[in-house]
C-alpha cells in the first residue's frame, strides 16, 4: 500500500496507520447534496499507485455508494490496486434468515464489497455462523484479532479483573481474552421471564466478589446487552463494572444508557472513533495490510 | 411481470401500474436500525415468478443497499427475473468530470444497478452527455418520454400557455412539448453578471405578454433554476408563471421557495410522490415494462 485515503472522520486513525506503513495520506471529499446524492472527489493522484481506502462501516447504507464511487474513480485514474481497510465491518450480524423471506445481508454486502475492492482488512468481524471471511468474500480478506490488545489493557488497568461474557456466543472469545490477561472469567446465561424481563445468572457468582467485573462485548450497538447485564450485577453482590467493547457503534446515545445503568467506565478500541476509545489498533491493521495489499 | 414490489411510499403508484398490467402487489418491509443498517423482508413468495421492484431513486445512497438486498433475496427465493421500475433515476446529472478527480457517478451507479437487476424502466432520465440508456446500462433499459403527457396537461389546463425553457440544455425537449401542445415557446439565456447575480434574457420577450408563461424543468432539485427565472419574469412584463416539472425532487423545501419566488402554480408528474403531482405516468411505465420484462 502506497496511498491511504481516509473517509470523513478517519483522519486520526489514518495518521496512525501511515506512521506504521509509510503510506502517503491523500484526502477525499464527500459532498452530500440535499437530494441524497453524494459527489466524491479524490484529493490526490492515484495513478500507478497501490491505494487503500480507510472507512469504518458504521452507517453502511450511507457509505456504500460513496465507497463504490471512490474505488471506481481511483481505478479510472490509474490506481494499480484498490483495497478497503474497514476497522468495523457492518452487516455481519444478519448472517442467516431469522424469519422467512428476510434478506441475509452479510453475504450480499460482502458481494458488494467484492465488486468494489481488490482486498479487505478488518478487525474482529462478527462471524457467528460464517466460520471465516473467506466463506463470505471472494477477494483476499484479512481479519485482525484485538483479543491480545484487550487483554493487555485489562491486565494493565484492572489488575483484579473478573471477566464476564454477556452470552454463550461470546464464550470462546472471552475465554481467550481471560487466558491472555491471566484473569478468571465467567459467561452469563440469560433467562427470559415474561415478555420484557430478562434475568441473568452465573455459573459461580461468588467469583464476582473477588475483583472488579469487566464485561466484554464485541459490538455495542443499542447497548441492551450491556445495560441488562449491568442492571443485574448489584443483585449478585458485584461492585460497579467496567465495559470493554471492540466496536463502539453506540447508536442513539447507547453509551449514556450504559453509564446510567451503572458502568464505572466504558472503554473501546478505535475501530470506530468515539470518546470511549482507549485501545489503538492501527499497528494491528497496518500489519495485516502488509500481508494482503502488496508493496506496489 | 407478475409481481410488483413497491418500496416504501410507492404503494399508490404501484396500484396504478398493477391496474394496467394485472401484476400482483407484494409488500416489502425495510427496517432501519439506529446503527444505519437496514433489514429487508419480502412480504410474499417470489418463487417461480417474474418480479419488478418499484422504487423511485431520490435519496439513492439510502436506497442502494436495500435495493440490492431485495433483489438478491427475491432471486435466492426463486424469482425467475428481477427488474427495477425507477420512475426517477438518480445520479444521472454527474455524467462527466466537471472538476479533476471527481467521480463520474452516472456510469458507476448504472453499473451498480446492472449487478442488481435484469432490466430497468425509467421516465425521462437526465441524459445530457450520454445519448441513450444503452450507453450506460448493460441490462435492457427502457425510458418513457413524458412530453406528450406534459403537453396534454398544458393544452387542457393553460390554453394560452407560452412555454419557457430555462436554459439551452432544455431546447430540444421544450420545443417538443410546445409542438405537441401547439403553443409557442422560448428558451432563456442566462448571463452571469458578478459573482452571484444571474440575469436571464429571451430572444423575443414580447411573446411573454401574449399568454401565461409555463416554465418547464426536468428535475426540480434545489429549485434554483426555477427561482431565478421566476424572479426575473416581472421585469420582462410577464404575468405570474406556472411551473411544470417532471421529477419533483424538491430538496429542502424547494417547492416553497419556488412559490415565494412568484409561481402561480407548481405541477409535477407522479414519478416522485409529492403534493404537486398532477400528471400520472403509470400507464406509460406499464407499457414499457411489458416490452422489457417479459410475461413470465
Amino acid at each position: 500500500m502506497q496511498i491511504l485515503v481516509p473517509f470523513p472522520g478517519m483522519e486520526p486513525l489514518a495518521r496512525r496507520i501511515a506512521a506504521e506503513t509509510g503510506a502517503e495520506i491523500q484526502p477525499v471529499d464527500l459532498h452530500r447534496f440535499p437530494d441524497g446524492e453524494t459527489l466524491v472527489t479524490l484529493g490526490g493522484d492515484p495513478s500507478g499507485r497501490n491505494v487503500a481506502i480507510l472507512a469504518t462501516l458504521r452507517d453502511p447504507d450511507l457509505l456504500a455508494l460513496p465507497l463504490r464511487f471512490a474505488a471506481a474513480t481511483a481505478r479510472e485514474l490509474g490506481a494499480t490496486r484498490v483495497g478497503l481497510i474497514a476497522p468495523y465491518l457492518g452487516y455481519m450480524r444478519q448472517d442467516t434468515r431469522f424469519h422467512p423471506r428476510e434478506a441475509v445481508s452479510a453475504p450480499i454486502f460482502a458481494g458488494f464489497l467484492d465488486e468494489c475492492f481488490d482486498w479487505l482488512v478488518t478487525a474482529d468481524p462478527h462471524l457467528h455462523r460464517n466460520p471465516s471471511l473467506s466463506a463470505l468474500f471472494r477477494i483476499p480478506a484479512r481479519r485482525v484479532a484485538t483479543a491480545p490488545l484487550l487483554a493487555s489493557w485489562i491486565a494493565e488497568n484492572v489488575p483484579d479483573a473478573v471477566l464476564l461474557g454477556p452470552d454463550s456466543e461470546s464464550q470462546q472469545w472471552v475465554a481467550e481474552v481471560a487466558r491472555l490477561a491471566a484473569r478468571p472469567y465467567q459467561v452469563l446465561t440469560k433467562h427470559r421471564s415474561g415478555d420484557r424481563q430478562v434475568e441473568i445468572s452465573l455459573p459461580d457468582s461468588a467469583v464476582l466478589r473477588q475483583g472488579t467485573p469487566v464485561i466484554l462485548d464485541d459490538i455495542a450497538s443499542s447497548g441492551h446487552t450491556l445495560v441488562q447485564t449491568l442492571e443485574q450485577l448489584p443483585a449478585l453482590g458485584a461492585p460497579p463494572a467496567i465495559c470493554v467493547v471492540i466496536h463502539a457503534v453506540f447508536a442513539d446515545g447507547a453509551d449514556d444508557a450504559i453509564r446510567r445503568a451503572g458502568a464505572a467506565r466504558i472503554v473501546s478500541t478505535d475501530s470506530i472513533a468515539h470518546a470511549t476509545n482507549a485501545i489503538g489498533i492501527a499497528k494491528l491493521l497496518a500489519g495485516a495490510v502488509k500481508t494482503v495489499a502488496g508493496a506496489t
